[in-house]
């Protein structure tokens, strides 16, 4: 069998001051970075920290449709707000938790089990968190638009 | 002494198919993702894979400025590529490696050394490398535009 790996490449050009920008493969647009405020940069541009917490949440999203897909999971809405810690620990700053809260909306009443153990298998199997030390926890809130198991 | 400790806070919203818009606060930009094609998504988008080699790339460049700063380095450019690798082991995916090429630029030949020392630091103290479980390599190329040690 052949060995399955993939390569992601990512250009940052520095501009000035604590910014720089990044891009990727030929037609997307590039996305500014800098240094947070809170350590002595800018605001009003994402920050390395926010791409990672980003990643994370994203790469749960990409799983769950992966999953949605090949369990014909009919979804009608997604979303995910997530948070992630840092903390100064025995000199260093590490993230220590990711809290990722999925809110999913399906059709029947009859999908929430199903919505519920696609999310379950998309939090082990996302290659991100697979990735990282950071503790990653989901906490997914599932409704269904209508209120019958047809 | 008062615990460090920042959050960091990022929202995603799926659209359709096998994408999303992320965003954070304020007045950041919306940031489109998806999932690649490989996994059968979509190509000239980011993705959650990129998103997370971009977080490692740019966390190391803005220690790197942090540092330089500190150290009062004078820099006059620094480029910087990095590849993330991703292979299926033990029955999950995993980014195994990151390579991590900035090219900085000093004034001076008697800056290229101190420009050593600061990227070593920011190799050791990237915060997302703090954070990660893949191995990450940082080969770094300093050049100084004149050729003198005053």
């Amino acid at each position: 069998m052949k060995a399955r790996r993939y390569t992601y490449k990512v250009v940052l050009r520095w501009q000035e001051a604590k910014k720089g920008m990044l891009s990727a493969s030929a037609n997307k647009p590039n996305i500014e970075i800098a240094t947070p405020p809170e350590f002595h940069g800018h605001a009003d541009i994402w920050n390395p920290e926010e791409l990672f917490v980003a990643s994370v949440n994203s790469c749960i999203m990409t799983t769950f449709l992966h999953y949605a897909e090949r369990d014909s999971l009919e979804l009608l809405g997604y979303t995910s707000e997530a948070e992630g810690i840092l903390e100064y620990r025995e000199g260093e700053f590490i993230f220590s938790e990711i809290t990722v809260r999925p809110k999913i909306l399906v059709k029947r009443d009859s999908d929430i089990k199903k919505a519920e153990e696609v999310i379950l298998r998309s939090e082990k199997n996302c290659l991100i968190s697979n990735s990282i030390k950071s503790r990653v926890i989901v906490l997914p809130e599932i409704e269904a638009s209508a209120h019958n198991s047809s």
